[in-house]
């Protein structure tokens, strides 16, 4: 069976390198051979072992009745969206690592597939190496899903990890993250949330089986988290991570994307460096937690090439992802209940009590001008309103419960 | 389409409870109406929704052409593996819970199965509700698994959590575990290790691909542990966990249960109560890890059910898995190297510095009679024997690496 791997860049390079590694057992348990026939890129890659398969029309490609199933790891919306489009309308399975375009057009993209026998498939778009998208659409079959929460960027957990542990302030673990590969040079989409936010689109769309549009989640990114946030953090026993959370509540979502406190007592507080975790509350199974590395060449590819195994064992049939092409109804983040723990001046305390009554204070002796605090669990846009009130202050963040 | 449950105890019960809260998600992902037409038990059970479907023939279900799928969730050896081998010779899919007969039989059954073109499927059997079983057989499918590690059974996690959080000693623990209806009244299958061992024996099949024999590997329960021996674990910052483990080394495996003392940093310190986890190590991919309830009635009913839908969805072929009927060479536990803290009475302290050369001394105040130390790593059969020269000897448990 011939493959093609549509973009070569750190993915794309990894899913041949896999295959390379692991031949024997994945060509066993795809019940076939897997033979790499196109890489479709830009660039050439002398010396690189593939390098006489190097292909820069994708219509060679789709043109090639006798390629199954395409790999499609070049990421962002366009031209991803129109060549899979094309893939797909000629029978090709497509596996994919691009959160942008499935978070985008996933269940077009499936429709799309089951009309042509063919399968669109996506593990590596979520949680790099964790198989949380077929524990959704495979394991956890017999489940009603009723929430899931969960670091689902690498790059962020890796900054706030350096913040806790070594003190950094972000713009320094930001420039160490970049040094290590592990953010890229316009590090936005990573640090303002959005690719989480991406994420966590997917994620809840699988549980609602109907499209949860990301654009309606409410994202927030870590830039403004400091080592003095951090400092708060410890005296209370908690640290700082940036989840991603879904609840269904009465037939709709509540979905966001923010840092949180999470008491160091909590599995979460676990997940360290570029490992993510995803947690899912079900109602007959109750909590289980999936944990691994969230990101990184060989285990976002490793997900891609057991995509690759899934469609070769299918070949020829559809594999059924249950994500109709509607929306779910998102709930208004404004109406989220919330505790906050704020920082503000010392000479604010009395406008706090004023404005949110009974408060849980916080002081630590190395910010004697500040005033720290907790609030009772107050609406968003109640909170939002009540904290630009405060002529001092210096920063909020959320209390997971 | 017409399924039967074999055995209504708690998860049999439990299959039923599930399809009925969650029948609507279930049928839609299965594709087709799911019907309990058969109900096999020695007993009645008048008043249950399901009491007009109690059968106490076995033949009536495997007569039967309108049955396609059987729950057996009878446990134990026989009758279960008679029953068993007639459905699937008659093409109904079997989805079981039963670890003791799928360690004992899973190859032969599979093969049968793939014979008659319908499944043998086991998720229940280990971790519960956790999807280990399908994270091996189906996620991780571009992986060589190396290593696998964690708390397979829930009672004896359960007992460990109440001494180590409460001093409990193992008979009260144990006690209260029974009366929890989380221990059975003969617990034995359970406090020596006998389950853990069934189900590390089923995951090391399935990444050998050939049966790893449960009697091969080595098994020691935690009727020995003693409040005493978590007062030292505490001091070393560490705590007690009954852990299955196995790991690949060139070709063959090595597998075992054993209590071991584990670092509280480690994230498996911070399983407790009733809740399993499970840590895979593989070659591209690295470390991941799946966690939640190993036990109880919804959560394993629902590993069932995940099976019928799956079942359902690949009616009349047979789904793969890959288990041959063969042996898988199980490395002696003997040369296995573990380090050891041991307890032993202080005028031992001079043959510990002969027997075991440079060893790290743990002493508690509240155990002045006692000389506690950390031998270097040692092979198996050498610290057996050196730890039987003790005159003195307390206690002695593994640390994990």
């Amino acid at each position: 069976m011939n493959i093609a791997i549509w973009g070569y860049g750190i993915v794309g390079n990894g899913v041949a390198q896999v295959l390379d590694i692991n031949r024997e057992l994945i060509e066993k348990r795809a019940g076939k051979s897997l033979n790499i026939k196109y890489i479709l890129d830009l660039r050439e890659f002398p010396g690189d072992p593939y390098e006489d398969r190097v292909i820069h029309d994708v219509d060679i490609c789709l043109n090639d009745p006798d390629v199954d199933i395409i790999c499609e790891t070049m990421g962002g919306n366009e031209p991803a969206y129109t060549f899979t489009k094309r893939a797909l309308a000629s029978g090709k399975s497509v596996c994919t690592s691009n959160k942008e375009l499935v978070a985008n057009h996933g269940a077009e993209l499936i429709a799309l597939a089951k009309a042509n026998q063919c399968s669109y498939l996506f593990e590596a778009s979520v949680g790099g190496g964790i198989p949380v998208i077929r524990v959704l659409n495979e394991c956890l079959t017999a489940e009603t899903i009723l929430e899931m929460s969960g670091i689902l960027n690498g790059t962020t957990n890796y900054i706030l990890t350096k913040m806790e542990k070594e003190g950094a302030e972000f713009a320094d673990a930001l420039k160490e993250a970049q040094e290590k590969g592990y953010a890229e040079k316009n590090p936005e989409a990573d640090v303002e949330g959005y690719d989480a936010c991406r994420k966590i689109a997917i994620l809840s769309s699988l549980a609602a089986q109907k499209t949860v549009d990301y654009k309606d989640i409410y994202t927030e990114g870590i830039t403004k988290i400091t080592s003095g946030d951090f400092d708060y953090a410890n005296a209370m026993d908690m640290t700082i991570k940036l989840l991603a959370v879904s609840a269904k509540k009465d037939g709709s979502y509540l979905a966001s994307v923010a840092p949180y406190m999470v008491s160091k007592e909590s599995p979460i507080a676990g997940v360290n460096d570029v490992f993510n975790a995803v947690f899912v509350k079900s109602n007959t199974l109750g909590d289980t937690m999936y944990y691994g590395k969230g990101a990184g060449k060989l285990p976002t590819a490793s997900a891609v090439m057991a995509d690759v195994v899934k469609c070769a064992q299918n070949h020829g049939t559809h594999i059924e992802i249950l994500w109709e092409d509607s929306k779910a109804e998102v709930l208004s983040f404004e109406d989220a209940q919330n505790r906050f723990f704020v920082r503000t001046a010392a000479e604010d305390a009395g406008i706090v009590k004023e404005l949110f009554g009974k408060v849980t204070e916080i002081s630590l002796e190395q910010y004697p001008e500040e005033f720290g605090f907790v609030t009772q669990p107050i609406a968003e846009k109640e909170a939002k309103e009540k904290i630009e009130k405060l002529p001092g202050l210096i920063s909020r963040i959320r209390i997971k419960a």
